[in-house]
């Protein structure tokens, strides 16, 4: 994503630049890395965030009619319409935090009302296929779904938002990212298993049993694309392609938790040059996430014990980066003590 | 601090409202704990966060000319002129944040031009004593620093200000923070001593055998205050008085990193009930401060390898805090789905 001849000369004067604060060398730790990661996506010393964004992808899945999560389907539905409301977690925080939020419905079962600012609508279908039995998307459907974050995120792009986090809903969406960590990780399927909303021990059990029979059932398939549209859910292939264009539109991207993640992954085995844009906001304590984080080699910025989803992680990181920004730009240089 | 009998009760409905938040049981971990204990502190289902503050106690250490820290005790008047002027890392994530910042001289060596808004003067004198030849402070000096602490807590509070930061500038003072922690937590001074602003094995070194010696000098002290006095700085007295009051004035409290714990550390010996008031922000990269947090049984927000102070963390973790009174207040409840 980035021009190295160019890079290394940029580099080190950004460097220099964040060592002449007035402050010990290092002693900003973290948001010191995000201050140079944030400048080389955007080739700049002095770079700046612009009309962030937070846009959760929606759509259910056919394979919760298999009891493997512990709210019903329709919970998506109704969750879709209280971020409409203004009235989800996710709202709260990007409310505060000063992001934009999309709600961008790709597969939800049901209509939502026309009116609602936030709403974004590009239904593939009302919800994907039970992969227990037939892949979760076609080819086709998987490819639109991904089509449809990518149009969003040049939409984003096109209203100068220069950073975008993704979060997602989807009752039974766990499942979907931990079949595709295990098949992109080569972790064993138990570890990528976690309880989701809160399954109890019997939930959990039954959970591994039905991941196993669908994770038996394509393990003949290699191509991202191709596990992505079996195993994926609308909304994970629309964060995948959303994650892809806004890499190659040079934004910061924000990825949020186990699913989001789920969706990096995919994004990361078809160009792994993205990560240079990712920011790893929250550790969540869904089982599994930890691991995909050590998987690729990164490190989360907030471990606040969240399970949540929605894009929450993202919201409530994004202080820290426009920090990290400030520090760049806004303090003095020892020279001025 | 707080009632316990009609605690009991509240405690119950705070968590029963957290709980029937459109997310899952516990899906927002910390915050879902930080809404309890800032709703137990005002003793309300409805807290609030009103005209935040974080204060920056400074002054200079008299320890400074036995060549223990990295950078010379001038850095100190430099640097709250920084603060004054808004360059520092301080003044930069507090206008981010929406936090007012006050900069209180409680012991700096030099002179403040008396026209910034910003500054508090409550000058005890100039630079604490060379500790290694005698106590930093007599027992009234440090009773006037701690006063300078209470008063100016007492001037936000009526100011409206219900939650309050504390930060510290003034070279040498991880010296002061480690022999506080020694003394007060009853761990070898090794494990307490760290390579503050940056020293290097030499310095580190040299660092130990004098602050062994400065240890041994007054192993006979028991009293919390005593201690303070011989071991500490204005600025960690006023810190520590400003923590006592800020209790007493049913107050949400921010500590930030090594050397504000410290202060923690003995307003918590005079009077533990203070913990419930304590919200840890940031565990510091100094060596020593996750012994400190794990003596007190307490975990920070967040771990972002920083080791500034001034106040960083506090003013770093503010939103996270206010994300949790927004979703107890702002929420939608799972019967409006």
């Amino acid at each position: 994503m980035v021009n190295s001849d160019y890079v290394n000369t940029l580099e080190n004067r950004i460097r220099q630049r964040i060592d002449n604060k007035t402050k010990p060398h290092g002693s900003l730790g973290r948001l010191e890395e995000l201050a140079l990661q944030i400048a080389l996506i955007q080739q700049t010393e002095t770079p700046s965030l612009t009309n962030p964004h937070l846009v959760v992808f929606a759509g259910d899945h056919g394979l919760a009619a298999e009891g493997v999560s512990a709210y019903p389907a329709s919970i998506t539905y109704g969750m879709v319409n209280n971020f409409l409301k203004g009235g989800a977690a996710i709202s709260v925080f990007c409310r505060q935090n000063g992001l934009a939020l999309l709600v961008c419905d790709v597969g939800v079962t049901g209509t939502f009302s026309a009116n609602a600012d936030a709403l974004v609508k590009y239904k593939i279908r009302p919800s994907t296929r039970n992969m227990r039995y037939e892949p979760a998307m076609t080819p086709d459907e998987c490819e639109a779904a991904m089509d449809a974050g990518k149009t969003l995120v040049n939409g984003v792009k096109y209203r100068n938002g220069n950073v975008i986090g993704f979060g997602e809903m989807g009752i039974g969406n766990t499942s979907s990212a931990a079949l595709l960590m295990h098949r992109l990780t080569s972790l064993p399927l138990e570890k990528c298993v976690g309880r989701g909303t809160g399954l109890n021990d019997a939930g959990l059990a039954h959970k591994r049993d039905v991941l196993q029979a669908v994770a038996d059932q394509y393990s003949d398939l290699d191509d991202p694309r191709a596990i992505l549209a079996a195993m994926g859910g609308l909304e994970i292939a629309a964060i995948t392609g959303g994650i892809l264009q806004a890499a190659a539109n040079e934004m910061v991207i924000l990825i949020d938790g186990f699913i989001a993640t789920s969706a990096l992954l995919v994004a990361h085995a078809l160009n792994p040059a993205i990560l240079s844009n990712c920011i790893f906001c929250h550790q969540s304590d869904e089982a599994g996430h930890g691991l995909m984080l050590d998987f690729l080699h990164v490190k989360p910025l907030l471990q606040l014990g969240m399970r949540l989803g929605e894009g929450t992680g993202c919201a409530l990181a994004y202080p820290l980066i426009k920090a990290a920004v400030g520090m760049l730009n806004e303090m003095a240089t020892m020279d001025s003590l």
